[in-house]
């Protein structure tokens, strides 16, 4: 056996894991399972995503970053059902030539992204993957009892808001993966913010009090605009007729749209934004964008709801909506 | 591409998943989570565990049993605890190759545990594995607050009592990939009972209230007893002294230890059991085993605990007890 010795299991967890099971609920993880109750007055939201090497992310990308994006494609969800993180369950597949230097990375970057969104590691399972690192966390957060924040709650004549900048996970994806994109002219600054977001999303936990108070329907954009906004309007029976000139793009985005318009599809169709859509009535508009700015999270209106059959339409140049194709389908 | 037509991911979700999502807090699957408040007077207690093929499940094993599995193995941990299922959280990873009937598959076997052990979906994600399949799911159940029954609380004294019988999925592992297990003077019943108790573990549910009412620790034996009553009796200044003679054992794992003696090690070592450990104070023995039989889960007292350091000592055939080796450690 040439390979270096590594720990058993227990003592892995015991190193790397137990430091960040900070909730008596988790018992040290020395027990098998967890305990919670939840706050007085108030469900719990439950959310279950995983992450994987090759599809998610890059075999080579390093695992503090990976352990904060398996986290954070989490609490996204939390934040645009209103929700407050309390704690998370880990997942872990190892690939057969993990080594401690990895784990201690990985669990560095969960004891950073844990203490900056406030919750403990309550319990896990560590096991050998047949492949490559597959990351599969749950997370549980807390809204008033009754009130987490709907999909598919928008009325017609709501105003659809989105928070921060769509589509630079996607062109960060791109760079990596593209050849195309090498020729895009781009600053350095504005190619390490298009990788940057496609390596580490940036859940809007501090948008959700503004979500439960103000929003009627909300959810996050994961896979793209065109498709969620298609699973928010279809079971409300509605279109969405989206603004091009409203779409909040950052100045990277910018720019490789001005050198390639057919791009417009990626930022709109690319997924891992991570942003959250919400849907809020004329008369909560003020108070929901004022609630946003306290937050200190940029939210734009791009469009309205109106009564259909879950399409997307955006106007072109000319100021006519066109409707959106690809909406509504996602192979993986 | 030559590949048949498969459904989009939102597709699949509503055609195999919907209808395992039976509890309101589900929301028909149709939102971002799933809302959850625990029976008054609970705590839920929370778990989560993962099968890989090719490490838990073998790659051919057919998905309904897969699924089943990978829902039991979590269950045997509520079991142990004392708690009731609620829900429970899925995360799949696809290999390439599924196929719609391997799903539909994997739906059933679900739906058919779900039925069994009372509990619904409450979400889940698919995503695209980078191998072969890889099934994690967290479950959720409830205990009467702070009552959760620990593994760590044995005292000097307490009793020790295994349910079921110990070994033979270990045994029912080595008939599939051990040629020395050919030779095993096996009847064909016999051969049959240890494959099943290998591909499909019976979490022990029914035995849940007496272990909430008389036990003082426990925890399913998934591992192997040798490394599992280490966990149980290390934290808790304590050594575990079995009697050899007093082993639950099927008539099938008789036989093959009457032909190989030295498969005592995998009986004890091998795992996947899925059996309940408990430690019970002598004064609530009798009563513990009143609610088992009432339960109709055989449970057997197999030694004591006494005063120590996490040590197992197993009596030999002169009636000393001699120290096992090879608990408390574990490579994965």
């Amino acid at each position: 056996m040439s390979a270096p010795a590594r720990p058993g299991e227990d003592d892995l967890i015991a190193r790397w894991f137990r430091p960040l099971a900070t909730d008596p609920g988790a018992h040290g993880l020395v027990d098998d399972c967890a305990t919670l109750a939840p706050p007085p007055g108030c469900d719990l939201v439950l959310k279950t995503d995983a992450v994987a090497a090759g599809i998610h992310f890059f075999p080579d990308d390093p695992w503090d970053l990976v352990a904060r994006k398996a986290l954070r494609v989490n609490l996204s969800d939390l934040a645009a059902k209103g929700a407050r993180p309390l704690g998370h369950l880990l997942s872990l597949a190892l690939p057969a030539d993990w080594r401690e230097a990895d784990l201690a990375a990985f669990a560095a970057g969960l004891a950073d992204d844990q203490a900056r969104y406030g919750l403990s590691l309550f319990g896990g399972d560590t096991i050998r993957s047949p492949a490559g690192l597959v990351v599969s966390i749950t997370v549980f957060g807390a809204v008033p009892a009754g009130r987490m924040v709907r999909r598919a709650a928008a009325r017609p004549g709501d105003l659809l808001y989105v928070s921060g900048t769509l589509g630079d996970a996607a062109l960060g994806l791109a760079l990596r993966r593209d050849s195309a994109a090498a020729s895009w002219p781009l600053a350095d600054d504005e190619r390490d913010h298009l990788a940057g977001r496609y390596l580490l999303p940036e859940p809007r936990l501090a948008l959700a009090a503004a979500v439960l108070a103000h929003a009627r329907a909300a959810m996050d954009v994961s896979d793209g605009l065109d498709v969620d906004l298609v699973r928010m309007m279809r079971p409300a029976g509605l279109d969405a007729v989206l603004d091009r000139e409203s779409l909040p793009l950052s100045a990277a985005a910018r720019t490789v749209l001005a050198a390639d318009p057919a791009r417009l599809d990626a930022i709109l169709g690319g997924g891992d934004d991570y942003e959250i859509l919400a849907a809020v009535a004329p008369e909560n508009a003020a108070a929901f964008e004022a609630a946003a700015r306290t937050a200190a999270v940029h939210v734009t209106r791009i469009g309205r709801c109106e009564v259909g059959e879950g399409r997307v339409f955006l106007s072109g140049p000319d100021g006519n909506p066109r409707l959106r194709a690809g909406g509504g389908f996602r192979h993986f």
